[in-house]
């Protein structure tokens, strides 16, 4: 998955706002007024566009519900970038007092041939879902399912599985033909994910996803066209960038910070990360460096520094030459991502001892023993 | 479905027995001795050829058990000629005591745009049972199912889909892309059907299929292998002739008689029928008539004659020119069906009673009311 990649490329093109328009997405700045600017994802344009959110701010202001939804593929490689999306259904959750529904897709691992059985991911599934709820989500609140057991999602893919040529599923995801079946069938699989809260709950939908992964919205936008239900809106999300420089990847390890990373790796990871820095701290000192291409900076702009005035001392700093990269924010980064994860492990177990609570279907607490 | 169209087609062709051996079909004859010939199916070459039925009777040989399989695709169309393959089935059932496989395939004709939501057979499927199970099965040797509600077949087809490309299944159906995603899933499904009594109760399984329906036991062979499991064997039956001289087919009324068709129509079916008469009675009676090209006598051999001694005395009488297309063998036909139907009936009643304990799942029975 090269989100970032993707995104890049196409953030790229001079027409990039055309681009926008013409898959009906529209930039996040008419609606801030109405969503306000509490969360610092919305201040400093984290969630940068949306569709049809408008009609979902409807709906609110007329008491009227809704329901977010993300998907995880269950697999050993959380990271602080996913962490992004998780927080801001987190914060959504809570401002909407909304349902978060979490298919945890083992069954897109199996068919992309991440993995060899279905059942392999189990554990997986539900360690994910810990640290995903570790985030801060209330259980009464949240629908969390395995989506290979969860019968009610493979029979809506069957249902919806009418509603899709193969040549449109070839043409929206560049298949060859030599996919296999399941691969196929996914598509439907991912339209059940998203309208489920629709077709069983009433509830219209919104999806946070990367811009890359537009075209499975407007797989399932044609899929809710065809059945008269409320078309699933979206929120873009910017990701963290990858500390190499390069897009975030967890294919990648050295661009991201896992979450059972242990703490040397963690201070490795982020002592090598490109900055914006001089060759030398006296030239540093003297000229400044550059937080706009700093990979430290942008992960304290998107996620770690709440704070907008503690920010702009930190961006006022750099540009100064008074904030050096390896002796000032390498090691506060460090810092608070340790601690992050000192908060995140406190919270988990919590979590363990209520997890039953988030999941829609019993499910073997045992295999976390 | 051109069951009957394809088959003579093939049987047209003058390398017909190359052609069966290169898909690794054998004829009957080898095996007939360990089978025996106490049914006239087997006596009369309705059931013509075999792929791996000699496995079938190795096992039982040894006193190991195997299941049998069919599907129904829920419609109001059941007719006699449907028949054929369910009472080879009841017979296979009660001369080895193995277990019996319907799965109600809704998803089928959902896929397939015969109907336009899935629910919409459930009362279809039910009826469709009754009337299989009228034949004779024991509802402790059944496992009847209705598939899209099945959530172990939904699931084993997700776990089959990897095992088959969107190339393989587009080559053997002849697939233009055009189709809905559903139809691609479908040869998942069908496998699913197919390799249940397998992966689940450890079961080989025998399919009695047409010979146009060989493609699927093909793309399910092809997963068994990959998977490490037991091939399914199957066993190709000879339908009845349509009435109309024609294949028979549900889309074309007059060439078939359905089980609820009343007594005046059966009565112009069969008095229409197509038969190796001549154009007088006197002409008839000096020169005698042709069993061979008449469909009365095509269902008298295959299924409404039980005693060879009868039917031979049949035949001898219309080729003696001794029988009269409409005033003997027609009349006759016609008094068999209605007797049939009537006692079908009766038996039918006796089912309803006990049709749950045919399902592998809890049935809605009011809807029968």
């Amino acid at each position: 998955m090269n989100t970032e990649n993707e995104i890049q490329d196409i953030e790229k093109k001079t027409d990039y706002d055309r681009i926008l328009e013409e898959f009906g997405i529209s930039k996040i700045d008419k609606v801030l007024p109405r969503i306000g600017k509490e969360h610092l994802f919305f201040r400093r344009n984290v969630v940068f566009a949306h569709r049809d959110f408008n009609k979902i701010l409807d709906r609110t202001e007329q008491n009227k519900n809704f329901a977010i939804i993300s998907g995880r593929g269950p697999s050993s490689d959380l990271h602080y970038g996913h962490f992004i999306l998780f927080e801001l259904i987190r914060f959504i959750q809570e401002k909407y007092d909304c349902d978060f529904f979490l298919p945890l897709s083992d069954d897109e691992k199996y068919v992309f041939r991440k993995v060899d059985s279905l059942n392999e991911t189990y554990k997986l599934s539900l360690e994910n879902a810990v640290d995903i709820f570790a985030l801060g989500f209330k259980p009464n609140k949240v629908h969390a399912y395995i989506s290979s057991i969860t019968p009610r999602i493979q029979y809506l893919a069957l249902s919806f599985s009418v509603n899709q040529t193969y040549n449109t599923i070839k043409s929206a995801l560049g298949l060859t033909g030599e996919e296999n079946a399941g691969t196929v069938f996914y598509s439907c699989i991912q339209a059940a994910h998203i309208l489920h809260p629709t077709t069983d709950y009433s509830l219209p939908v919104v999806v946070p996803v990367g811009l890359d992964q537009d075209v499975f919205i407007r797989l399932t936008r044609d899929i809710a066209r065809k059945r008269k239900i409320y078309s699933p809106a979206s929120l873009y999300i910017r990701f963290l960038k990858g500390l190499t420089g390069k897009p975030m990847s967890s294919s990648a390890p050295e661009s991201c910070v896992f979450l059972n990373d242990d703490a040397k790796t963690i201070k490795r990871k982020i002592m090598d990360a490109l900055t914006g820095g001089r060759t030398t701290i006296k030239e540093q000192r003297n000229l400044g460096a550059d937080p706009d291409i700093c990979t430290i900076y942008d992960w304290f702009e998107k996620y770690f520094v709440r704070d907008d005035k503690e920010l702009s001392e930190v961006r006022k700093g750099c540009k100064d030459g008074e904030l050096i990269c390896g002796l000032d924010c390498k090691p506060r980064l460090i810092e608070m991502i340790l601690n992050h994860q000192e908060q995140h492990n406190i919270r988990k177990k919590k979590v363990i001892k209520n997890l039953e609570k988030y999941f829609d279907h019993e499910i073997d607490l045992s295999v976390l023993d």
